[in-house]
């Protein structure tokens, strides 16, 4: 079943202790699509500047992404910088160009509004919540990505926005800041009350959590000797999460273990190389002997 | 089979947002000997002076826990205070007051000296190394503990001591530390060149990882909604881990595997209380409800 996302498309320039690139696309709804288009077809609503060529685009090409919903807008393309110290779990924001980015207003071409998965990526709560409104009919399933700047911003449009989603998935540290709660079982118990269902808290080199009425579900990462890049790993694992759940069409417990198994096996990948290096040319059989190899990391018998 | 402990025994202060206690029963070898005597019988060799009482010395009784070697001399007990902020990660010690254990010259009853399995808790490597030279034989398992006291002051010996372990069960920050390294399967690489051919890395609220040349297997940290006191976890999880691989006589990797669930099943009930109140009222039946439990909370079928 088809899946849909909006959220960023942009150029980042990156500096980790493995290396530096200038300009690589990048942005939290490529991430997800590109991830995503492995399980389920994709449909991409985001806006790019006048300096996206015909070659940035590629990286969406000979996929099953639909790029129609990707607005081409006079300027520059959203630009961030960032540095990740020694060990790549803390990073320094060095430069946040919007660029059209300031001015984006989603739209949803007519054949999109049928959406019955939908991943809101991290953008501004009221768009989240006027893309949902696009949507004809209720959706089987709507997720959405926030971070610290809404949380603090736009408390009460992240609120009202969040009674419409069923998955919550954000970071330790956002799972703390919404909920004003250090424990997160009891912050997952405060964010069912805003609305999800579900919460998928992602903790980085420590893995993810989900949380829901049945109980809780826990996934490592995947040990790696030379992550190189951090960035785009939980849109990646957004993008395997959504795409595997849309590609099944259901959300029972095991759907969403293994949801979030894939979603860990595409963030792995992510880091492995600079911005979309490894994602770009990952085959379908690594994901499963990864997912396989996950099992090898985490099962036992008593 | 029968395992050998040697460590502190101790008197805690302690402090965190659930609570306080002025002074409760602790000490490594104390919260290990109590979680592995629920799998295999253990020896245990430590130090104690005039003002541990016989009331104290209940939490041994009715319990498979030889404590000949527990020695009595003349001065206070090891004493330790320390306050736990909001998210019980953090701790700062109060007060450390060695007393007896200042001394400690750890000398096995003749009838321990054929342990086969043996854990060398949190103490000066030296005496770590003494307590191996006084052992008959080849152990089949020793396993080791430190902290960032030892690796800074007395990293020689130390290294000396890890060339006669198999197993090193230490946190994250140790193993970085010791290792001079921060991803952790490299860091394991590093160690493995020391002795051990097991590295266990404790990671608190993130559960616990173990590497060895066959891989690494990850469990997490039950999830639970009132932690009240973290102290003690790391020794409870050594001794669940430790019991069951002394119970079962031998290492192979389902073993092993069993071992962490079983160390993190203990380690996630002592934290459930202050000291040693909830491991002192545990039967064998909650063990293993909650080791079912972690097969819930980490099993998927792809």
């Amino acid at each position: 079943m088809s899946l849909l996302v909006v959220g960023s498309v942009a150029f980042d320039a990156l500096e980790s202790p493995y290396g530096k690139v200038d300009r690589a696309l990048g942005g939290a709804a490529t991430y997800f699509a590109v991830a995503a288009s492995f399980f389920t077809p994709v449909n991409l609503v985001g806006i790019v500047g006048e300096d996206f060529t015909e070659e940035d685009a590629e990286i969406f090409r000979g996929r099953r992404i639909d790029t129609a919903g990707l607005e081409r807008a006079a300027g520059k393309t959203f630009f961030w910088a960032g540095r990740y110290l020694e060990n790549l779990n803390e990073r320094v924001t060095l430069a946040t160009e919007l660029n059209v980015f300031a001015e984006f207003k989603p739209r949803l071409p007519e054949n999109y509004r049928s959406a019955k998965y939908i991943f809101l990526a991290n953008i501004a709560p009221d768009l989240q919540r006027d893309v949902l409104q696009q949507v004809n009919g209720k959706p089987k399933l709507a997720a959405l990505d926030t971070m610290n700047y809404w949380i603090e911003r736009t408390n009460a449009e992240l609120r009202e926005t969040l009674k419409h989603v069923d998955i919550l998935m954000i970071n330790d540290s956002e799972t703390r800041q919404l909920s004003n709660e250090h424990n997160l079982l009891r912050a997952a118990k405060h964010i069912f009350k805003m609305g999800p269902s579900t919460l998928v808290v992602k903790r980085g080199e420590y893995g993810a959590m989900l949380v829901d009425k049945r109980g809780v579900f826990c996934v490592p990462a995947f040990p790696l000797e030379e992550p190189h890049d951090p960035t785009g790993a939980g849109d990646s694992f957004a993008g395997g999460f959504m795409g595997h759940l849309a590609a099944c069409g259901n959300k029972s417990d095991a759907s969403l273990r293994r949801a979030m198994v894939y979603g860990s096996v595409l963030g792995s990948f992510a880091v492995e190389r600079f911005g979309l290096d490894r994602l770009r040319h990952l085959k379908r059989g690594e994901i499963y002997a990864r997912a396989r190899h996950f099992a090898k990391l985490t099962q036992f018998k008593l």
